[in-house]
C-alpha cells in the first residue's frame, strides 16, 4: 500500500482523533488531504464513483467534528459519495480495495462498521431510516443524540424521500437533521420543478435574506406615523401567519430551513452544524456543493464523465482508456440507444422513458435525436412506469428504460398499472444480472422470477446484440401487452451488431446447439457461456445440447417437449435468483406435464452476492464456464478414467 | 331491478345528457338525486364503500359537466370514490351489481368503459397517469384537450404523488388539471406534515385571501408619498420574485395553485373548472369536501365507520349487523390487533408500523394503548418499511402490518432495506390471498412468490389464530432478521383463540392428518379447506395425508423427506400464485433431492382474478373444498365404479 496520507490526515483513524486533535482552523487543511488522498487512490484503482465524494468531502469533515460519531448516527443516502466518511472511519489502510472481491464496498454497509449506520446503495432511503432512527432514539429516552441524513437534491426528487419528510414533520419530537447537498446533478443533471425550485431559491435573493429585507423594509415604512404603523402591523401579521409559514417548501412540511450554504467552507459548515444541533426537531441545511470539487479536471470538465471516470492520470486529468486493436462488441446500453432511435424513426408511436439515467442507459442517443419523443423524468422510477402506462392508454408506445435492480422500486406499477390493464409498454431492463463492482444492492437478479408471476408479462432477455434488436423490434410490432426484455451490464458479443431486424416469435426459443448427453437450457448472454462449455464437454466426449429459451414467459413449450422426450439429464442456466426464476418456470412446465427428468439448476443462490467483478461472480456462484462443465459432469456420474477409456477405445 | 332514478337523473343515460339537457341551475338538483341514488342501491346492497362517493357527488357533477368527457380524459384516484362518475356514465342500470361476482367492478376499469380512463384501485397514481395522458395528447398535437386527475389528501402523501408532482411541474406545455379532493381523511384520518399544511390553508385566512390583503395594505401605505411608494415598490418586488413565488408548496412544483374552494356547491365549482378550461399548463384546484357529504348519518358519524357500512337502513342510519347465535371466530386482523398488544407489554422492543391502515388492520388497538409505540405514517408504503429499518438497527423489532397487495409498493425497500441487512423487521401482511370484493387491484397473491426469492426472508403462513399468534409470539423472541407473516381477510375458525404463547421452530411444518394413498400440502388457512376436502375424500375411501407447512421459506425438508419418501402423490394448495409460489418451492425441492412424484399445484392461474365473495373466487380458481376433492380423484385416476366395488369388498 503506497498512498500517503498528508500529515493531518495521517493523525485521524477514526472521527474522534479528528475532534480530539485538530481545531476548526486546521479543517481546511484536513479537507484538502482528505480530497487529495480520495484522488490519489481512486486515480489509480479506477473502477469507482469519484465525483460525488469529491464534492462532499469538506461537508463529511464537518459533520464527523460537530457530531459525535458514531453515537449520532449519520445516514448517506445513495452512498458513492461516503468515500471520505470511510477513510475518516477506520478505513483509510483498506480504501485501495474499494469495490473489489473481498475489498470493501463501495457503499456505506453495517457489517463493515459500526459508522455505517444504515447499508444503501439505492437513492433517498436516507430521511425514513433516520427518522426511524430518530424515533427510536426518543422512546428509548436517549439524551443529545442527532441523527443525520446527508441526501442529494437528485434523490430528493424520488418519493420515499417525500414520504419521509412529510412524515418527520408531524414528528417535532425526533431529534432529526436533514443534509440537502445540492449540486444540481444525478449522475445526469437533474430535472424536474424541484431542480428549479432549490435554484430559484440559491440564485435569485435567497429566502432568509428576503425575509430579513421585507421586516427591513417595513421597519421603515413605520416612520412615516401612527397609521403607517398600524398598515405595517396588519401586513406583518398577515405575512407571518400565512405567507411566511408557507414560504418555503421545506417549511410548508413543518421543517425548519436554514440556508442556503456554502457547502465548501468547512468552518463556516462546522460552526453552522454545531449550532443546528441544539435546535429541536425536523430541520433541513441546504448546502451548495459542486460536484468533482476541487479537483481541477473534474470540476471544470463534464460532471456526468467523472462520476465514475474509471483510471485516470491525475496530474493531466487524462482518463485512461485502453485502445484495444480488434473492434469490439459494443455495450448493450447502447445496443438499446441507437435501436431505440432506429425503431423510432419508422414507428412514431415509439417514446422514450428513463427516470435519471439518461446516459446510464443510453437513452440520451435518442433524447438528442428526438427531444420531444424522450423524457428523463428524475429519480422516480413508480412515476417513471406508471407515466409510460398513461402514455400507453393513448395508443404510445413507451419504451421504459430502467436498471433491473431499480425496477424493485417500480414493482407496484408495473403489476398494478401496467400489467392489470395489458397495456403496451415495453420495459427495457438493463443491468440484469450481476453487475459487478457495485455490489448486493445494484444486482439485478431477482427480475426474472418477479416479473414472470405478474400475469400478462411477457419475459424475454437476449443471448446477445441482434436478439436484443430483434426483441425490440418484436416488442413494437403490434399490441402485445407488457413485454420486458432484460440485459446486463457491459458488452456484447458481437462486432457486427447492426443485422437487420426480424420479428421474433412471442414464446420462441431457439436450439443453439445439438446433442446427446444432456441438454443446457440458458436464458440471456449467459448462454455464450454455455457454449464455451460445450466445447470443453465436447473434448471430453461428453456431447450436450444447447437451447436459448429467449423468454422464460411464455416458455416455449414445443421446445420443452422436445428436451423432455429426448433428455433424461437437463440443466438450466440463469444469471438470476434460483428462488422462483427460470429453472423454476421449467420444474413448473415438467410437474404439469408429467416429465421426470433429472434437472440441476444453475444461478444465484438464495443469498446476497457481493461486489467483484461479473467474471469472478459467476465464477461464485457456479455458473461460469467452468461451473458448467462440472455440474454437467456430475450430473453425468462423469470419470475422468471412463473417459480415458472411452477415448481408448474409439 | 326496482332501484328509481330522480326526475333529472332519469335522463342521463351518458354525460352528454347532462351536458346538453341541463343548465347550470339544475346541477344542484342533479347532485341531490345522484346522491340519493347512490344511497338507495348502497344502503340495500352493502358490501360497497359509501363514504368518499358521496362525497364526491358534486365533483363528479361539475367535472362531467365542465368537460368533454370521454374525449377529456378524467383520471379518478384509488377508484372508490367514482360511484357517482359510473353512474353518470352509462352504468346506472346495472349499479346494484357493484361488486359482485359477474357484476360491474367497485372500481374504475378500463374493459369496462371508456370513460374509465384508468383502472386503479392503489392510491396515487393518477398525477402520473394523466400526466402521461397529457404528454400524449402534447405529442400528438391534440388541441384542447384536458386531463384531470382526481387525487384526495390522503393519497397525496404516497410518493408516487410526489414524483408526478415534480414531474408535471416541468412539463409546463401539458394540459393538466390536479383537483385536489381534502376531506382531511383517508379510509382514517389523515396523518403527516402535508395534512396539518392543508388544514392551515383552510382554517386560516386562505392563501389568495391573504395575498390579496397584502397588496391592498401596501396601497394604503402608498398614499404616504413617494418614499413611501418607492419602499412599497421595493417591497412588492422582493415579495413577488421569492416569497410570492414560493409561498405555496404546489407554486414552489410550478403549479398553478387555486382555492380552496366548497366542493359541494356544484354551480360554483362547475364555473370555475370552466374557467380552469382555459389555463395553460399544470395547475391545481384545491376543494374542500366532507367526506359521507349529504346523508345526515355518514356526514354526521363516523367517517371511518361509513367508509363501508355494509348494509344499512337508510331511514334510520342504522347499519345492519347480523348478530350471530353462538359466538363466532375472530377476524385474523383482530387477533393481530389484540396480540401485538399483549405481545408488546412483556418486551419492549416491539414497535408498531401502519401506513394509513390502523382501523383496516386493527393496529389501532395498539395506537390507543400505547401510542407512543404505534406510528400510523400516512399513505406511505415505502417509508413505513425504510422506517422500521431504521427502528430496528436501534435494537428494537417493529411490526410492520400492510396489506399484502399494498405491499408491492414497498418490494424494493423489503429487499434493498430490511433483507440485505438481516434487520429484524416483522412484516404483517394482512389480506393475504383472494380478498373478494375488492377484486383485481387487491388480492394479495403475490406475495409468497416475491416474499421467498429475497434472500434473509422468512416467509410464514397461520392455519388458524392461535398459529398466527404464535408465529407473532416467534417472530419477536430473538434476532431472527426479516419475517413474514400472512394472513387473509376476514374471520377465523377458532371461537377460542386466544391460547397460551408456544414458540414454533422456524421452518417447520407439521403432520395435521395422516393418509397413504396422497398427500396435501398446504400453506396458510386454506388449509382449513383441505380438511374438509380429506373428509369427503375418506368418504369415497381415499386415504390422504395433510400437512400444514406453515413456512415457505425456509422448507421444512425434514418433513417433505417424509412425505417424498411415502408418497408419490402429492397436491400443494396456495391462496397465491402458481407462477413462483409454495408449490414452485416444493417443485425446487424435489428437483435439488431427485424426487419424482406426481404433482399437481393448485393456486391462482395466470391471470387476473376479478371480484365475487372469496368463497366464490376459490371455487373459481379451483381450489376450494370441490376442487381439492377432484383434483385428488384425477390424480387417483379415481372411479365411482371402482370405488364401489372397493367398498363391496370390505
Amino acid at each position: 500500500m503506497h498512498y500517503k496520507a498528508g500529515p493531518h490526515l495521517e493523525q485521524i483513524v477514526f472521527p474522534e482523533d479528528l475532534r480530539n486533535k485538530f481545531s476548526h482552523e486546521d479543517l481546511p487543511l484536513v479537507a484538502d488531504e482528505l480530497r487529495e488522498y480520495i484522488v490519489d487512490v481512486i486515480s489509480e484503482i479506477g473502477n469507482s464513483h469519484f465525483g460525488a465524494s469529491l464534492g462532499v468531502v469538506e461537508l463529511t469533515v464537518a459533520l464527523h467534528y460537530a457530531f459525535n460519531t458514531p453515537y449520532d448516527q449519520l445516514v448517506w443516502d445513495v452512498g458513492h459519495q461516503a468515500y471520505g466518511h470511510k477513510i475518516l472511519t477506520g478505513r483509510r489502510e483498506v480504501f485501495h480495495t474499494n469495490r473489489l472481491l473481498g475489498g470493501i464496498s463501495g457503499f456505506p454497509k453495517r457489517s463493515e462498521s459500526e459508522y455505517d449506520t444504515f447499508g444503501v446503495g439505492h437513492s433517498s432511503t436516507s430521511i425514513s431510516a433516520a427518522l426511524g432512527m430518530a424515533a427510536a432514539s426518543k422512546y428509548k429516552n436517549e439524551k443529545n443524540k442527532h441523527h443525520i441524513a446527508v441526501i442529494g437534491d437528485g434523490a430528493m426528487t424520488a418519493g420515499l424521500a417525500f414520504e419521509g419528510l412529510n412524515h418527520a414533520g408531524s414528528l417535532q419530537d425526533t431529534n432529526l437533521l436533514v443534509v440537502l447537498n445540492d449540486n444540481c446533478m444525478s449522475i445526469d443533471p437533474n430535472v424536474g420543478a424541484l431542480k428549479e425550485y432549490l435554484t430559484d431559491i440559491t440564485t435569485s435573493h435567497t429566502y432568509n435574506k428576503v425575509k430579513d429585507e421585507v421586516w427591513k423594509l417595513l421597519g421603515k415604512v413605520s416612520k412615516f406615523g401612527p397609521d403607517a404603523q398600524s398598515i405595517v402591523s396588519k401586513i406583518s401579521g398577515a405575512l407571518k401567519s400565512t405567507l411566511l409559514k408557507q414560504s418555503n417548501l421545506f417549511e410548508s412540511l413543518n421543517f425548519r430551513y436554514f440556508g442556503p450554504v456554502d457547502g465548501h467552507d468547512v468552518v463556516n459548515l462546522t460552526k453552522i452544524l454545531e449550532d443546528l444541533r441544539d435546535i429541536p426537531g425536523p430541520k433541513i441545511l441546504h448546502c451548495i456543493t459542486v460536484k468533482g470539487k476541487g479537483y481541477k479536471y473534474s470540476e471544470e470538465g463534464n460532471p456526468t464523465q467523472w462520476h465514475a471516470p474509471g483510471i485516470f492520470n491525475k496530474e493531466t486529468g487524462e482518463i485512461v482508456k485502453i485502445v484495444p486493436k480488434s473492434p469490439q462488441p459494443p455495450k448493450y446500453q447502447d445496443v438499446f440507444g441507437h435501436t431505440i432511435v432506429e425503431l423510432a424513426e419508422k414507428n412514431d408511436k415509439i417514446m422514450g422513458v428513463t427516470p435519471a439515467m439518461p446516459s446510464g442507459c443510453s437513452l440520451n442517443i435518442m433524447m438528442k435525436a428526438m427531444p420531444d419523443r424522450a423524457f428523463d423524468v428524475g429519480i422516480a422510477e413508480q412515476h417513471a412506469v406508471t407515466f409510460s402506462a398513461g402514455l400507453a392508454t393513448q395508443g404510445l408506445i413507451p419504451f421504459c428504460n430502467i436498471y433491473s435492480s431499480f425496477m424493485q422500486r417500480a414493482y407496484d406499477q408495473v403489476l398494478h398499472d401496467v400489467a392489470l390493464q395489458n397495456l403496451n409498454v415495453v420495459f427495457c431492463l438493463d443491468r440484469g444480472g450481476l453487475v459487478g463492482a457495485d455490489g448486493a444492492t445494484h444486482h439485478g437478479v431477482y427480475d426474472l422470477a418477479y416479473m414472470r408471476s405478474i400475469p400478462n408479462m411477457i419475459v424475454s432477455s437476449p443471448m446477445n446484440e441482434s436478439e436484443l434488436r430483434n426483441l425490440m423490434y418484436t416488442a413494437q410490432l403490434s399490441d402485445k401487452g407488457p413485454f420486458s426484455i432484460r440485459y446486463p451490464r457491459g458488452n456484447g458479443v458481437m462486432t457486427e451488431w447492426k443485422t437487420p431486424f426480424k420479428e421474433i416469435p412471442v414464446g420462441s426459443g431457439r436450439k443453439v446447439t445439438d446433442g446427446a448427453d444432456i441438454a443446457f437450457l440458458t436464458i440471456g448472454p449467459i448462454g455464450n457461456y454455455a457454449q464455451k462449455a460445450l466445447e470443453q464437454l465436447k473434448e471430453l466426449g461428453i456431447s450436450a445440447a444447447h437451447y436459448d429459451m429467449r423468454f422464460v414467459k411464455p416458455l416455449d413449450e414445443l421446445l420443452l417437449h422436445e428436451v423432455f422426450g429426448k433428455f433424461d439429464k437437463v440443466i438450466t442456466v440463469e444469471d438470476g435468483c434460483l428462488m422462483g426464476g427460470m429453472g423454476s418456470a421449467i420444474l413448473e412446465f415438467m410437474a404439469d406435464n408429467r416429465y421426470k427428468a433429472d434437472i440441476v439448476r444453475l444461478g444465484i443462490p438464495d443469498k446476497y452476492i457481493h461486489h467483484g467483478t461479473q467474471e469472478e461472480l459467476y465464477h461464485v456462484c457456479g455458473f461460469d464456464v467452468g461451473g458448467m462443465v462440472e455440474t454437467a459432469k456430475k450430473v453425468l456420474n462423469y470419470q475422468e478414467k471412463q473417459n480415458t477409456i472411452k477415448k481408448a477405445a474409439n
